[in-house]
């Protein structure tokens, strides 16, 4: 029963998200939620929003609630913003926007996997380009492509670009679109924001999963020229984000004052990890995000995370069928691990003195 | 800035969902909500969904508490359960699995207008059937449509297909898929659930935004084969419904004996609507939904519409370039009224007798 389903989609694996572990002892280090709960007035904003009729009644179809709130605090016109259920609706929505089947998907490599299922599920093609050495910007982008995914800063490095250099790019893509995808800006000490006048073609795309620390509610955004944003309405779903998200939405970007709390605590346990990591034998990425990309010469690190993992600590083991330019040839691996609390963290180094 | 967007979403107008005015004075009767609350059930699910770990983390992607609940309530394998974000998403998921660039989506007509806008957004082509005389069903389909999206309980005209129709139908179309869009079947006599057996090709699309009052979170489900879930999988969000809309759908679902006592209520005042407003002069077709559609000979029904509003009750106008087989040729409109609670029909038929 399945002939019936377009070849690309049958041909295609799927994206297989991190594990999501039942057990509530597991120490889960490995797809980069925040440690730390969010605003205390997330739930005071979803338990007012516990009506009969909000629940009842279909939510707004733009958001402008958030819309307007977001605007204040980015500082940005809110008919700049498109709504999205997690940052994953959105880049979809982007990609049925700009590219035809057939078309063409750039992104770097090694970075999110999920550009390239994102192409499978169009029917178009995906081309990765190698970042430089050191996690430089990528060259030799496809001059074709209908759409480049940049993720700033960068999974699994941790790495961002400086801003000359996502400027540049984008420019020489012009008008084809560039996809900032700054999931984990927050943690960096730049973002794009500022280049949206510059560059009529960058497209910024944010999620409140990690820094705001509402994984489990689905809700991302897209900064983008009005213009743009007023396409990009006409192929989302109407009503894509529910109301108790939005309400949660809402409250957590108000509350920047604690927003920039569990930044800071998550900043400082990074800096510590990396330390300690690297006094370990890791060879760690210095990171501008919620997470450490560690590689070790001496020894293969798929056995440390079965090991971790026999521990209850589940961090995430990735390969790569090439790393960044200088990066020896062949499969380029690591461990990703995320910055959690500091309970956590003095529990992973004590297992990993443990298991070296 | 606009350029590099796909000619096919330039060219479309956009779905333009039915109107959500602020105004809590309102009566509401233009979107097909429910206009009881949800089961009590669902707010103490929130409150118990409501933890910092679920927030922070990463909802079920596959959301099996819910498949399983629902699979034990309607007696179908859970792995033959797709959840959405809003059934909606799931005919999103449907048409990126089924239907190339340049493919056909066939519908009968006048029905739901999403489908076309489905159409347009996946640079497809659309063909509608015109239903048969009195809403039965249409003839002619187009044989080579890659996906026919067939609604059951219809919109507007809230009329049921018999079983063997729907059954004919998809056994004419094999293995092309059927997708029977049930957002209404809740309030008919008959669901296409035991058609599954013998329509390997049949897939049914649910809601809980109607019958289980839960517009405002966003929940929607798909039955198929298990082989086709697997591969429509691959074509959804990874995580596309959040942690609080997972646990209200399922403990709506479980909750069998409010359903039916709320869908009972709505049943008998639709039929006292029916023989009110059909008192009122009106051509009411008999309805297996939560709304009925109401036409005049006598006079236009735009007026109505109009002065209903500034009364503050809101319909749905709607307005379609041909009818049925057998309407008279020509735009074919009328008012589509959601079934509210015996108060607001009471408001909307004294208004009304003043009106006309």
């Amino acid at each position: 029963m399945t002939n019936s389903i377009r070849p690309n989609i049958r041909a295609m694996a799927g994206y297989v998200p991190g594990e999501q572990l039942n057990d509530p002892e597991i120490i889960k280090l490995n797809t980069n939620e925040n440690p730390y709960p969010p605003s205390p007035r997330v739930f005071d904003a979803i338990r007012a929003a516990l009506t009969s009729n909000s629940l009842r009644k279909y939510p707004q179809p733009l958001g402008d609630t958030f819309r307007k709130a977001a605007g204040r605090v980015l500082n940005v016109d809110p008919d700049a913003i498109l709504i999205g259920n997690g940052s994953d609706d959105i880049l979809t929505i982007l990609t049925r926007a700009f590219v035809p089947e057939g078309g063409l998907i750039a992104s770097p490599t090694p970075s999110y996997i999920l550009y390239k299922s994102l192409a499978e599920i169009q029917g178009a093609r995906f081309e990765a380009v190698r970042f430089g050495s050191t996690w430089a910007a990528p060259t030799g982008w496809p001059p074709r492509a209908d759409l480049v995914f940049l993720p700033n800063p960068n999974s699994p490095s941790g790495t961002s670009l400086p801003s000359f250099a996502v400027h540049m790019l984008a420019n020489a893509l012009e008008p084809r679109p560039l996809v900032l995808d700054e999931a984990y800006s927050d943690f960096a000490e730049w973002n794009g924001r500022a280049l949206l006048s510059d560059a009529p073609n960058l497209i910024i795309t944010r999620t409140l999963s990690k820094s705001y620390a509402l994984a489990g509610i689905r809700f991302g955004f897209a900064i983008a020229r009005p213009e743009i944003v007023r396409e990009l309405v006409k192929v989302k779903d109407s009503y894509n984000c529910d109301v108790l998200s939005l309400a949660a939405a809402t409250a957590a970007i108000e509350d920047q004052e604690y927003f920039r709390e569990v930044r800071a605590k998550i900043i400082v346990t990074r800096e510590r990890m990396t330390t300690e990591l690297s006094a370990l034998g890791f060879d760690v990425t210095p990171s501008h995000a919620n997470f450490l990309w560690c590689r070790r010469t001496d020894r293969p690190v798929k056995p440390v995370y079965e090991a971790l993992k026999q521990r209850k600590i589940l961090v995430r083991y990735m390969s790569y069928p090439a790393g960044p330019v200088g990066a020896l040839e062949g499969p380029y691996d690591g461990l990703r691990i995320s910055v959690g609390t500091d309970a956590e963290i003095d529990q992973l180094l004590a297992s990993l003195r443990d298991i070296l």
